[in-house]
């Protein structure tokens, strides 16, 4: 049995006992019933999928994962594919929104090369784990952007990067990413998994103009076309149109379930994965966070397919995380009120007159 | 001149060009352009409010006011009138929501009395300001709530929080309050600002069921008969339907914009403070953040009267400052992704293409 095979099967559903215990410790705390709104919800989601009635705080880490694209080639993205390796370099060494970020919530910081295209692990850089399942995917609009055996291994690569922040007793994790053309690749999964068309989901990425968004969505139709044999299966699609950071961070997301560790699901690219993920087992999608509505493309309409309410929407588009880092810095302050609100027995306080 | 009018006198439009400048650094960080989204907004108000294009922090303090309402006599509320001492006191103490937020983002925290019912300033509760005016406002389903001399004194005691804030170098300070009843005062004030119905504005407050929902509703209609000939003037408005501790969050409105001081508006109660502030001086209004969409009543169509976007939307309903709170703390993390992040040039990353 695979790595991948094994963690599935030890996906099971998120604590139901954990959450009603949660909910009625809310219920004691000196507030209207309630009135915490989507706070509340937050602790009791946490609490089940922890199996936790506490739901205490372990730390909190974002996992970014970095690779190159294929489909870079077909003139998808307005920045040249040299930015995939700087910005693994600026966020390595503290500089990037997400390195920032990370620093300022105490958050821990992953950052994985799953597959640059320039290798760099003979001489490695610091505060980068190497993790390459190949030298950038291939180009899609072409061919499958990898093989099934790549895409299991890099999936495998983002269950261990779970499975050992679980083991470090992190009890949250989120997902981010870089990688120039990730946006293609990630609206043509979208689109394949949501039955939305590609003109719908594709946005703007880091930057296009009018003509060059549109030749995007021509690129994601053509390879639709191509690889349309594929897209039924969510492991086949996700050879086809992924990359290896999407394939990881579907791992993340199996991984997460299995070790019930919740998981943050950044923006546009993380929703890629996620709905992948969230096709491979009934029980997963309940281990999800959605971090925030990104202004990037058809994200809305993704979210809305999966059912998802994000908890931020401050129309950002960045990736590498950085809503994720936000969005948990929320979940940690719902938590820090579940456990340190006074009770209206222990603060003397009347109840509701009704 | 009263120190009301002085400070008025000192309001002007804020710094756009300490926003320009801080727009150029952003666009110089290593992100594609936009692509923080509001963070960015945030960032470029705060500069402008400040006058400062490098966006200094020098910390952030929330001020809770707390008062009590002759109008709870008549069963608007689902709490009793006890809960307004209480609070005061639990949220000194360290129990109530406001307080475990604060302290968790390391925001300072003042309390200040306004004008609860009964009167503790003998024996005062460690932890708490007395700025007293009276002991809680009159019933104005009866007579004005408060006399003009009496609203202006609750409106210099906010400005002086807001000059002392200032002075000790806090640069933003979030609104809140407790009071039972006060939703009723803000949804009449609220519905005499912007012109919608009462019922349309009304909310369940801490919790009350539709038959006393609709009671709610027909006392503000009352009212509003009562009062209509002080409704066209702000201040008169404010005297007639407010509380002391909405009259003092007009204050810190007021004294923020002459002290250059960002002022994070929390939910429902102290946005009926920032609509009357904003009809005293045409530029006070961008001296505003709006922090969240309260899930009371008619929140969202007085937002968009004010036309405001509020950053967070947790369908929150709880007060004290808590919506503000978390909206600090995001206005925080974008300065600090502001002073923080590196810039294309210095992190050696490649411009776009186009």
């Amino acid at each position: 049995m695979s790595l991948l095979d094994s963690t599935l099967a030890a996906i099971s559903p998120v604590g139901e006992d954990a959450s009603s215990a949660a909910l009625a410790r809310l219920n004691s705390l000196t507030k209207p019933l309630g009135s915490l709104g989507r706070l509340e919800e937050i602790v009791c989601r946490y609490a089940a999928i922890r199996r936790d009635p506490a739901a205490r705080w372990g730390g909190g880490t974002i996992a970014v994962f970095v690779a190159d694209h294929g489909v870079a080639d077909e003139g998808v993205s307005a920045y040249p594919k040299a930015v995939t390796i700087q910005m693994l370099r600026n966020i390595a060494q503290g500089g990037a929104a997400i390195s920032v970020l990370a620093r300022h919530f105490g958050l821990g910081l992953e950052v994985i090369d799953v597959g640059v295209e320039t290798d760099t692990s003979a001489d490695p850089m610091p505060g980068v784990r190497y993790r390459r399942i190949g030298a950038g995917t291939r180009n899609f609009l072409r061919e499958p952007a990898m093989t099934a055996e790549d895409a299991r291994r890099a999936i495998e690569a983002g269950i261990e990067v779970a499975r050992e922040a679980a083991q470090s007793g992190v009890t949250i994790l989120g997902i981010g990413e870089m990688g120039i053309a990730n946006s293609t690749s990630a609206a043509a999964l979208l689109s394949a998994t949501t039955g939305v068309s590609p003109d719908r989901i594709a946005g703007r990425g880091t930057g296009l103009d009018d003509a060059r968004l549109r030749h995007k969505v021509e690129v994601i139709r053509a390879a639709l076309a191509l690889h349309r044999g594929a897209l039924r299966d969510p492991l086949a699609r996700l050879a086809a149109l992924g990359g290896f950071e999407i394939a990881a961070m579907v791992g993340v997301c199996i991984g997460g379930a299995a070790h019930h560790v919740p998981i943050v699901v950044d923006g546009f690219i993380a929703t890629a994965a996620a709905a992948v993920a969230g096709e491979l087992h009934p029980a997963l999608r309940e281990h999800l966070f959605f971090a925030h509505r990104s202004a990037e493309g058809g994200h809305s309409l993704a979210l809305e397919h999966l059912n998802a309410r994000p908890i931020l929407d401050l129309d950002m588009r960045l990736g590498e995380g950085t809503g994720a880092a936000l969005a948990m810095s929320a979940i940690r302050a719902a938590l820090e009120l579940f456990h340190n609100m006074a009770t209206f027995t222990g603060a003397g306080v009347s109840q509701k007159i009704q």
